[in-house]
């Protein structure tokens, strides 16, 4: 094989993810040699991401080559895999700004929160300008500089970027998503002790669904039933993790918790499947309509979205932030105990080894709804980004024929999302300000005309939304 | 052709429409020798709707053979047409006791108002089973008594009936449904002076638009253009009909001012394309929040289905139907003055002459989703009811390809109102009381998982809806 892979990693702004990456690669035979280059505008990310890469490259002995540029189109020159993890334009101090301004208008929790969208940093309608035009942008780069390369997204709003791509007809180009939420059905597994190798999720992003196509899955929902008849109760009564929360502990334990929260045993009995990772965090505004419904659903800190909750994580972002700047300074053991040097969970190194090396590799990810010329997920076309188990080998993506999603789950739960997609792209693509208010006017929280009508004026204004605002003159 | 055409007209409920059609029956001279059969369970409405008819015939000299039987197996016996026009169960009793009660739980106008369908006795889902019970029925019984008998219904809620009726695998049976909202598209022709031949609408029951398929419809819409911007601010101000409103007049009128309401115009102007006929009583909440937000999109009267005017309207229906009563007593001009001896607009008749007679009818009909094989209104099942231009002929019924609808209404519009009929109908083929709490969380007015719970349990308390309450256990 070719020696001199060419990864690129656009946006160094998580540098805790983008480490475990470069780990990735470092404890990867076939790949240790090859050349990373970093892409960020915030040189100062970009010098911190490069600098604790070397120090990790250099720690375990490797031999990555590790560069770094703030021009997209010089990086991406020859590149054979692109990751991009950027989050355009003004990212979390803009969404936050948002919420706040429609929180004092009469909208919980801010007006990107919707139904089956209630991630609170999954913009897609009032303030995502920024991130459509990036991904608009670096599809055309690609298509005309690297349209050999592979690009794998792992940026939100995951469902409408993904399918931004997959519609545009004028730059073709190579193109997954992957979202580590999916990772959650690990700890489903591990929980339930379950065979591995045949438990699907599928869905769209951040409304997967375990499948229930085979005797495995079969076995998952006796075990999950007798859970809740048996452990559920005890378990939202006594569960540290669930009943606990503390800056000082891993931000992901949150999440893992949601997992097993009263919202996911609800939505398990309505919709006939059980939800994974962020799905759960999601739903209908039944568990979100104000932080005491949310208490009662996702347990005494309101889940991950609550105002408790996301307050708290946005803390611990801050913590990590601090913590990544000082890991450049820590002794090599201690690096090394943060930073284990073997594979993680993510299978991003493994989807390049899987086209490069041609080794058959499973994954959850991001494609086309197209299985053998057919709509893969029913209901939703061809272009929707469907989140599903693929195969990987030389030739590319191989997308697993979707079974065992019901009808609730296929018309009660991925089309009415799939609308708010449709309304989002079509405001995006037409800059047609009056779609943008009929969603608002939609939107249960809203009570008057005038409310939605001044409430659009106010996310307009807001100095960070600048893109918005012009292209919704 | 075979004189004896039987025609069965089930529900005798609507005496004044049924009476149109024994005239356009009497006035069709291949016809007028037919025999109709009229069935109600009720004895009292059978006997007026039979002596109406019968007088009628014998003023203008007619061979009608007309009986009537409470039995619906008997009357289908060698019937070629059947005319279905039941509200089965408490009917209107019902809908305005579920209004009532649930206005009192914060659902204004209540729960059976729903987005893109606000009809005020269009309940599809908290009050609809024997409706749903009673189309199943029916249809079982012509699959097996008269299979090659066509059926044209006129109920409602007739999206989710002939979708019913499209789904049903084990009885298929050749059906068709049709509302005289279509007829508002005549209003339009004649106010705009239009070439009424190649104008068209599509998309589903009550949410229909006029389609720019070609050269007429966009002199439709320049001429549109042209009176929003000259003539409806005078409209609004001045026109009478829009503007009073009194039961003295035909409640027609009521409806045919909100054709031209600014709620129209800004549906228009929202998604591109003319709503017609009941579509602009419909729409999202923008148009509907409360009276106030009524007032403003449908003039003094908050339009059809206000407070206002739904309850002129209840009082209008009982009025006519006194005067119904009457018409047998009237002098035979009054009678031919009142109900002339010429064809009136439905297409009801002319249906059945295209069938019987080869004649080339073209209609406005509800019917399967399907052109030449392939989905015809994009996004929607192959089995969901849509209302769309088809001409009739001796072989049946032959869908115009849609052409014209857009991506907003689409996508916007139709999806939204087609995942209320499936959860409507997943519900009651289930059985399952968790789909209707799922679509009543979702319900803009719902502010509490509790509000919700206890709001659904005090509907199926309600006497008359006792077949909602045995199903929903």
């Amino acid at each position: 094989m070719n020696e001199k892979i060419k990864i690129v990693y656009i946006g160094a702004g998580s540098a805790a993810w983008a480490l475990k990456i470069v780990r990735d690669l470092c404890v990867t035979d076939e790949l240790k040699s090859s050349e990373i280059v970093f892409v960020d505008i915030n040189e100062e990310k970009l010098t911190e991401i490069m600098r604790l890469a070397k120090r990790y490259n250099e720690v375990i002995g490797g031999k990555l080559k590790i560069t770094g540029t703030a021009s997209m189109k010089d990086a991406l020159k020859d590149a054979d895999f692109i990751i991009n993890s950027v989050l355009a334009g003004a990212g979390h101090i803009l969404q936050e700004k948002v919420r706040k301004v429609t929180e004092e208008m009469g909208y919980y929790r801010g007006i990107e929160s919707r139904e089956f969208n209630m991630i609170s940093d999954y913009a897609t309608m009032y303030s995502a300008v920024d991130q459509y035009n990036y991904i608009k942008n670096l599809t055309i780069n690609i298509h005309d500089i690297s349209p050999d390369a592979w690009l794998l997204s792992v940026s939100n709003p995951m469902f409408e970027l993904q399918t931004l791509i997959n519609r545009d007809k004028e730059n073709k180009i190579k193109s997954v998503s992957y979202c580590d939420g999916t990772l959650h059905l690990n700890q489903i597994i591990k929980n339930f002790n379950l065979d591995g190798h045949n438990i699907n999720v599928a869905g769209i992003n951040h409304n997967i669904w375990i499948t229930r196509s085979n005797q495995n899955e079969l076995e998952f929902y006796e075990k999950l039933n007798n859970w809740i008849d048996k452990d559920s109760e005890k378990h939202w009564k006594n569960n540290s993790f669930y009943n606990t929360f503390d800056n000082e502990i891993d931000i992901r334990i949150i999440s893992e918790n949601v997992q097993f929260s009263r919202a996911a045993i609800d939505m398990y009995k309505s919709y006939g499947l059980f939800p994974v990772g962020d799905t759960v965090r999601s739903g209908t505004w039944k568990y979100h309509y104000n932080l005491q419904t949310k208490k009662k659903w996702y347990g005494p800190y309101g889940g991950f979205d609550s105002e408790i909750g996301w307050g708290r994580y946005l803390a611990a972002l801050d913590m990590i932030s601090q913590y990544m700047s000082n890991l450049y300074n820590v002794d090599k053991g201690t690096l090394l105990s943060i930073i284990p040097p073997e594979p993680g969970d993510d299978p991003v190194i493994p989807f390049i080894e899987g086209i490069l090396l041609d080794r058959k590799i499973k994954a959850f990810f991001d494609v086309k709804n197209i299985f053998h010329g057919d709509t893969n997920v029913k209901y939703l076309p061809e272009y929707a980004a469907v989140e599903i188990p693929v195969n990987v080998d030389k030739n590319g993506i191989h997308p697993e024929k979707v079974l065992g999603l019901n009808d609730r789950v296929n018309k009660d739960v991925l089309v009415p999302r799939w609308v708010n997609l449709e309304m989002a792209i079509s405001a995006y693509e037409t800059g047609d300000k009056s779609v943008l208010l009929d969603a608002l006017y939609r939107d249960p929280r809203t009570r008057s005309n005038e409310q939605a009508e001044s409430t659009l004026e106010k996310v307009l204004s807001i100095p960070e939304n600048v893109t918005s605002r012009n292209l919704y003159r």
